[in-house]
């Protein structure tokens, strides 16, 4: 696994040097953390979610982050347009099915959106399998069916998985103070989109995202005393995180 | 008064233990800091504001706020179906009628409703008294109105008052700096909210929610210097707040 | 300079003594942390964007802010709302064009919003060119041209020009880290916005704002590691700044 770990170090690299403008449709409980956490790596968000201005948000974008907190009818409209613009322009975009196992309509709408092809999911395990119709189905099972519908899907949990067309990565890092805090999952799934504007490779931008995000989490976790205290020590971590710790820490 | 702190005391116990849903219809601005003191305190928050998907997400979870900030038409509809939802599924809810003095609209949303009698009703004075109509009352009277109302009226400032059917409860607990941050009230209420999911007494949960929060406040105010330092020392003690701190400082 | 730098301070404490209600209708991006630095600075902070209402708020606040982020045609309607009210009233207001120069819709509303004289706009450069059309003129033609907009022109950058119909006043300070942070200039503008309800002449408001803004970073800056634990750091120090550390830091 080091040469993933090598590929993981490369990319978060690139998008520190590049820094390349990321358009984030997602929802107004996550925008401002997960601004900041994308600023901190390194990344340019932009969060328009204007029907009449989309599409030159996300045509001038790198890449593009389709989250489903918050939706409502304007917003619904919104995201079909610019993952419509993403493909247009050829624009590479993350989907992350926020709670499309509490709601039949956001349901729909995710498996709409999986019509384009996204490049990477990221969801929680109910999420995936409300989204995959795979409660009962086994790793095995669950690659070659997720494989007709995205390069890449990460169901993250107390271990993350990263399944590829022929890689099932799985990844150990992280802290419980984590679980503690809201929009961590939209963050993470942003710094993804931010990584996929650097890297084409599905599957190495998922895992430099987990172990950037995750390892940082480990670092602030073991400077702060609680929720509270981490989300500084977190972002400052982030912004400095370097090839050594990630190298030391990672549990691929 | 010490059945009532023991009886605060038991309802968040409960609420770390039983980690219900909380559904939040409240402003974009107190969200993300409204979801982090919930799930500090032990909650987990939702936050759709989907006109679609509302019923699905209230008939799902344990308890509802309702906080009148940022409303536009969209989310006023979303409202109306949000507390019929929680009517048909005996779902108790929060009413926070934000800067309802503020505007003859939004004060008639207030008051329908009330129509639909909120468990508990957490205002200022200023609201109170535009939604009471109550500026001239005092409290027996103010009492005696507002029971048809709601179970519980709080009305927060330097002493916050907790007004029940047979009741009147002052707590003189909280800290300055809290008045300078935005969204504090709010997340008050939410957790109020959190509160009447696990604890059935409407007078009980609030006083939880009070005591809780401006206890967690003092302690936090110590470890800091300014209205920055405080909110992660604010977030770190909600989460690690002990019976003893409470029992020691609870100025009932 | 040293009279507009005690005018500057002059400013600051009639800010801090008369705590004045600022309107903000502002992305929901930067509305937290904006709503956390009025309230540091000692203004109130409302931000209703509701067509409903949006003329009570407006009517009754000591000046009002206009941010261009997250647009959608609900709230553009506000704004226009919010624009006429004001008139009406003869409250000051200042406009942010955010990222007008990235979409064609934007900069077309923010043009109609011209129209209606601003006290302030605050821009970064690109922002500024693409509003007045002014790529490649040099300071004196824009000066020329910006007056028949607005009193004041305000461009951030590394170094902060305010234009105004007779000055063109320049400041240096500030923090390499605060580039590193979402909503920055929004925030700044906002203070922009609370010092005009206090302070009359357009330029005096907009450098008092730019003193306090970074001078509070500078500070922050040196007591912070990264751009996480800059932000409490922040707010805490704009709570405390005094008038010798702003004659002190001061680079006009």
């Amino acid at each position: 696994m080091s040469g993933l770990i090598d590929n993981s170090i490369a990319a978060m690299a690139k998008l520190r040097e590049i820094r390349p403008r990321v358009h984030c449709i997602t929802n107004t409980v996550a925008q401002h953390f997960s601004a900041n956490v994308l600023l901190a790596c390194g990344a340019i968000p932009s969060m328009s979610v204007s029907e009449e201005e989309i599409e030159d948000f996300v045509a001038s974008a790198s890449s593009l982050l389709i989250n489903l907190g918050t939706m409502d009818p304007l917003r619904t409209r919104v995201v079909h347009k610019a993952v419509a613009a993403a493909k247009e322009c050829a624009i590479p975009f993350v989907l992350d099915p926020v709670f499309v196992n509490a709601s039949p309509v956001r349901l729909g709408l995710a498996k709409q959106i999986l019509a384009a092809r996204p490049k990477i999911i990221r969801a929680n395990q109910a999420e995936a399998a409300a989204l995959f119709d795979c409660t009962e189905r086994g790793d095995n099972e669950f690659q070659a069916m997720m494989c007709s519908h995205t390069d890449c899907a990460v169901i993250t949990g107390a271990t993350d998985k990263v399944f590829t067309a022929n890689k099932l990565i799985q990844i150990q890092n992280g802290a419980p103070v984590m679980t503690r805090l809201t929009a961590m999952g939209c963050a993470l799934t942003a710094l993804m989109a931010a990584l996929l504007a650097v890297e084409n490779d599905a599957g190495i931008a998922a895992t430099a995202a987990l172990l950037w995000f995750n390892i940082a989490g480990e670092v602030a976790a073991e400077k702060s005393s609680g929720p509270g205290t981490f989300v500084p020590q977190f972002i400052d971590t982030l912004a400095a995180l370097d090839a050594n710790t990630i190298s030391e820490r990672a549990k691929l």
